[in-house]
């Protein structure tokens, strides 16, 4: 694509000088109806060393409101976020609704650099593109709009620049080896980019070439495909727009329902704390294999009020060293949370590499609580299934463990749990009337739950139910389960 | 992928029979579905030879009601089919709603043999690759289910049954050389294969693999995908979702507003005869050059009621030999045409090579009529725009002229036509009620128009606007931007 591309004509002065006072007028409004809209615009700039991506963002800008836009330049990973999937820094920088962020430099830059250099192999490579279009296609299907630009120079162009650039003490800062090595094998480099822009240019996401010889163009044709991009964005955004439901192709486990599931299981007072014992010194033991061997594992807990997830969890945490891990009780979502794609809250609370987070409540509330309260659209929370499954692919393509457990128990057993705490002063807190509403809502809760498991129970990522009626049951096969699927990575790892 | 795909394990075979027990019954449910819901499914069935998929078929259809489905077996195009876009020998054989049609072979199998046998060149492999994305998002976007299936089988597993038919004569005649050929060359075909599916592994549009190993394992798989994506496409059209407006990425050339546009041209009529037959003469000349030089020329015509579309084509017309041109009056769609994506019936009348189709009135009806007397959705017509730039850049990547006219007159103009015709008795039949009533829709219209003009005058495929309140200038404009457009083509050809 990018080297068959012909460039458009460059105006004439006077024609473009007419057409770039219209155009910044044109941004200008237009900033203030993304504003308005609640319009999420992430800008990412990629291209050539030299090409003037950053004056030419200068120039835009300055016609911008401060208020309206982030800048973020993003070059080499910071040693905290290399320790995290490779999306991370990417995803915790998504804007705000009502914002644009401009990225200098992209996951683009990254993982082709990466390639070029040999940081990763080709397999690595294309499972980083199969990323980068989800990433891209879930921000758009969560109504943000991605402008992807390629700045564009010929070779000759970029080594006089870096020439120009170097021969003056003020600027030579700004020629970096890698730059002069992208001069250096700039056919190459071609042919990486290219293929690159093929495989992600998107219908959702296309890609647009700016032919960067000089600024005052550039800049014309950046402001341009903005104001065109957002008209777009906006006519999708004013017909409230439904995403496609897509077709699932992950493979998934056949599942029970719920009201499969026996619930009779039992277990006496000897026989649980024996094997407590038993188990949390093994699963302290593998925590701290896991901290050497650098594998991130993820506990997700789901079930219903007073299942018993609280006392599950603190008999997990019990075992671990606190310095290597995180319970991360999830609740409704901040203003800034809300204002972003709805994974974002998880995404920043992903742990390092080595290290545990439990999730007490996780980005499954998008299909049940926000189903059910219609915090969500039903288009969004039917989106969600394949939303969720392709976030828990990217955190098991990380290396990650990720454990999730329903915590399951009956009716009558809730309602007994209830009236307890009711009547015990020192558990009232833990009972409010939101509580009470849930329960009558019992029904449509358990079909939501049995069509989550049904749609979520990947091989790589599969749910695991606690019976919970008798709690003791429940944490020791948490225990159990949790120290199997440790296990059995270790021993993957070990292949 | 397909090198990297772990196929799901085969059940035993009881559970095997149980479950496909249970499939069969649950597509014979599905299939009523799909008649009611209107859903149009294509499924194109890829693979290696010999996987069986020709017999896997004649199992699934089995369970099926013949009325409502198609099979489609797509081996070489036919000469006539070679005379045509790469993509019309399937764009018309697409199923009509609430009907299936299965092809046995598909556009893939096509593109990927070319490139392995040196037919077409990297280059036109991958313009190929993005038409191909193009149809099916298309095909998705209007409505349609395309479910891509991919039957494997491994090289020694090939050439086991290839051997086992060759050594039977009742069925040796079903190993075709390139059968063997592909055996012979597994590998490389793997490697083609499987970048094709890389590349073409769209979200609306994503692939399957099929273990073909055995007949009635690859039965089940097949059956469960249709079923569920059966399933998700009628979630779909039950939420009557809308597709996404596409960012435009055509090269677009400015285009004055109709009401900026001087229609004070006249010509004499001596002036006007002379040029007539020079010009005609010219044209006659030229239908023979491209006739040789296998170039196919398509003319579009709209504008006003009463502008003098008519006698301008004639005046095209008599210049042309009769073997060689066709004009497709285009009125409101049959049934047939309305049961299927809108540009069907402009695919199915598309010239041969060397040939001229003149369209009077086009499938620029999508964003006129059936845009203001509501017979599309807002959301059809705002996509058509995108739509219709990536027909015509199919038709012009093909190597045709694509020459498209905007017949313009004022108000005034033709009200003057319009009582004309009402008081001379031999031309009373070309006014009627329909005339008049969309005079008086005539702002919206115009309003239409301009936004048409602006957004499909794409460089490849521009609109020529006819001055035609004097019909005599507007007949020679035409004549000379035919002209020039096919002497444009030839001189590019002949570089």
């Amino acid at each position: 694509m990018l080297k068959e591309w012909v460039r458009d004509r460059r105006p004439d002065d006077e024609t473009l000088s007419s057409r770039l006072e219209t155009a910044r007028a044109e941004l200008g409004r237009r900033q203030i109806l993304v504003k308005e809209h609640k319009l999420p615009v992430l800008v990412i700039m990629d291209g050539w060393g030299a090409a003037g991506k950053g004056s030419v963002l200068g120039r835009v800008i300055k016609n911008m409101d401060p208020r309206f836009f982030k800048c973020e330049t993003l070059s080499e990973p910071s040693r905290d976020e290399l320790r995290r999937p490779f999306l991370y820094r990417y995803f915790i920088r998504i804007p705000k609704e009502g914002q644009f962020s401009f990225f200098d430099g992209s996951w683009m830059d990254e993982v082709t650099s990466d390639l070029l250099h040999g940081d990763i192999t080709k397999k690595e490579y294309k499972e980083h593109l199969t990323s980068i279009k989800r990433f891209e296609r879930q921000l758009n299907d969560n109504g943000y709009l991605v402008v992807k630009l390629f700045f564009q120079i010929d070779e000759k162009t970029q080594k006089k620049r870096l020439d120009d650039l170097a021969s003056d003490p003020v600027t030579s800062w700004r020629v970096s080896d890698s730059d002069r090595w992208q001069n250096k094998h700039y056919g190459k480099c071609l042919d990486v980019f290219d293929e690159y822009i093929e495989a992600t240019n998107q219908f959702v996401a296309p890609w647009y070439f700016i032919d960067s010889s000089s600024k005052k163009w550039a800049e014309l044709q950046m402001t341009e495909i903005l104001i065109s991009s957002i008209d777009t964005a906006l006519k999708n955004k004013e017909a409230s727009r439904r995403a496609p439901i897509l077709q699932n192709t992950f493979p998934l486990k056949k599942m029970p329902k719920l009201s499969e599931i026996p619930l009779d299981k039992v277990m006496t007072d000897e026989e649980y704390s024996s094997e407590l014992d038993r188990l949390q010194d093994r699963l302290k033991e593998l925590h701290n294999e896991i901290y050497h061997k650098k594998i991130p594992v993820i506990v997700a807990y789901e079930g219903w009020d007073a299942a018993g997830k609280g006392g599950n969890i603190k008999r997990i945490a019990a075992a671990l060293d606190p310095r290597g891990y995180e319970v991360h009780p999830i609740a409704s979502p901040e203003p800034a949370e809300k204002a972003r794609h709805y994974l974002w809250r998880f995404w920043t609370r992903l742990p390092k590499d080595g290290h545990i987070a439990i999730f007490d409540r996780t980005w499954y509330g998008r299909v049940m609580v926000e189903r059910l309260e219609g915090f969500c659209s039903e288009n969004d929370w039917q989106r969600a299934y394949n939303e969720i499954n392709e976030f828990e692919k990217e955190l098991v393509d990380w290396g990650a463990v990720v454990i999730k457990f329903w915590v399951q128990i009956d009716k009558d057993t809730q309602l007994e749990r209830f009236t307890d705490r009711q009547n015990t002063p020192e558990k009232q807190w833990k009972i409010t009337d939101e509580d009470w509403r849930n329960r009558e809502k019992w029904d449509l809760y358990e079909e939501a739950v049995d069509e989550m498991i049904q749609k979520t129970s990947t091989t790589y990522a599969p749910w695991y139910v606690l019976e919970s009626n008798d709690k003791k049951y429940a944490r020791i096969k948490a225990l159990k389960t949790m120290i199997k699927a440790i296990e059995k990575k270790i021993d993957k790892l070990g292949e």
